[in-house]
């Protein structure tokens, strides 16, 4: 199994919603995708064009389905993928949410992840930031199955929370995979050791797929989109630059490592629990 | 206040189970108690002189109190200070334990740690080992106040498992601490990952101690016995000889970091919880 992640530079001045995650089982399918995807953008810069600003979500956000999701559908469809959608900007009853849609091979929605736990920063001089003025937060863990293997999501700071990882883990996932923006404060401070944090805690790989960086945005997006193993090793990594990086995720060295350092099954449940609420 | 961490060779061939964990109010008290400690050091080798071996154990097995806990505590009121003993094979109703005691300034016993997970590990080729082919787990949590902090304790393996930092973080606790001896394969690959982890995950401090490399031992120490602040950054770090390595323990950090970024209030527990059953 083939994971492709794409960083790629927002379409529109400050926008970084375009985050573009890709897998599937060859890696001939996922060059032909990751081709066609680029190919793609510039027809899909309507629809990732939120720039990412609490300001700006309500006037570019959209139902879903709607026009964006209605074009990632597409892509998944014809280049016969796997595909998670970075996320946009939703509005739902009034509400708005930030949220990521995952499309199977077929076209269909699979998934759809509004963020659980919204962005609020204050970092004195370096970073301000509250979603929470504008957006609702999900309600809800976001799995879906593929033959290769279950996949938990989460969004940007939804990494900052061990639990979510956990749960996931518990319920089977064995790869993660979180788009996010970290910024140039939490990202070279954080954006790595999260992910490692959460794979070697819970044995699984981790993804995470980022914007390229704009130094003209109003938020600068830290890059390095990045896969992790389930050793906590970084096996792939952006740079601050568009590009694509492709990864195996190797489900037979998951389970040796699972097999050599047991922490999963020697959990001590007699002790603790982690429980899913709803 | 201060935290200061003494990594030593162990006193007897193979033996890794000297560790010392010192921490104080006063920078002039620490600078007492480390010059105190290694000229105890030889007085002390019949305490810690158990080689890290589950063959051993039980042969180098103690009561509590018994002879190494003892000069412990006497160690602990002669320094006024608070000490962190590492851990010693303890022998309790014809059981074997993997156990940290911790003494006051007053030289009386504040807390007793039984290592909960059991460290098992098979890497083939590389290292193999059974704790729990001879020695019981612990079934508690382990937790003591000082006018400074409070703070949590683990041992070893027990850093692998989130829960128990987690738990610990919710009960209060800043600063965690854990005795530990990784090894030549998972200490450059874990230790310190699985320190700034906790750390960040649970906006903590994380002080870790080893015994300092022996290359002739048996099994060999990793060594580097670390600090770690809330933000996730190593701020002491000993390499992997003998040492004495010291941290300011800033609280008022401790709490910008958790306003800076709110993890700790944005929990969704409605979602999720983590519970802690004794």
């Amino acid at each position: 199994m083939i994971c492709a992640v794409c960083s790629s530079v927002p379409a529109q001045p400050h926008a970084l919603l375009q985050l573009i995650q890709i897998f599937t089982c060859s890696s001939e399918s996922v060059v032909s995708a990751s081709l066609a995807l680029p190919c793609k953008s510039s027809k899909m810069k309507e629809c990732f064009n939120s720039p990412y600003g609490t300001q700006y979500f309500k006037e570019y956000a959209e139902k879903i389905p709607g026009e964006s999701t209605q074009k990632l559908s597409e892509v998944a469809k014809e280049c016969s993928i796997y595909l998670v959608g970075g996320s946009i900007p939703e509005e739902d009853g009034g509400k708005l949410y930030n949220t990521c849609t995952v499309f199977g091979p077929d076209g269909a929605i699979l998934a759809k992840h509004r963020k659980i736990h919204l962005f609020d920063i204050d970092v004195p001089g370096k970073i301000q930031f509250k979603e929470s003025e504008t957006l609702s937060p999900g309600d809800s863990f976001s799995m879906f199955d593929t033959p290769y293997c279950k996949v938990g999501l989460g969004i940007c700071y939804d990494i900052r929370f061990a639990e979510l990882a956990q749960i996931y883990g518990q319920k089977g996932c064995q790869l993660l995979i979180y788009p996010g923006a970290f910024n140039m404060t939490t990202g070279p401070a954080h954006w790595e050791l999260l992910q490692r944090g959460r794979a070697v805690d819970n044995q699984v790989y981790v993804a995470t797929v980022s914007p390229a960086r704009d130094e003209k945005a109003s938020y600068i997006a830290w890059g390095h989109s990045t896969v992790v193993n389930p050793w906590g090793e970084v096996i792939a990594k952006a740079g601050a630059e568009e590009t694509v990086i492709y990864s195996d995720i190797d489900l037979k060295k998951l389970a040796e490592i699972r097999q050599q350092i047991p922490i999963l099954s020697q959990k001590r449940y007699d002790l603790y629990g982690i429980e899913m609420k709803k």
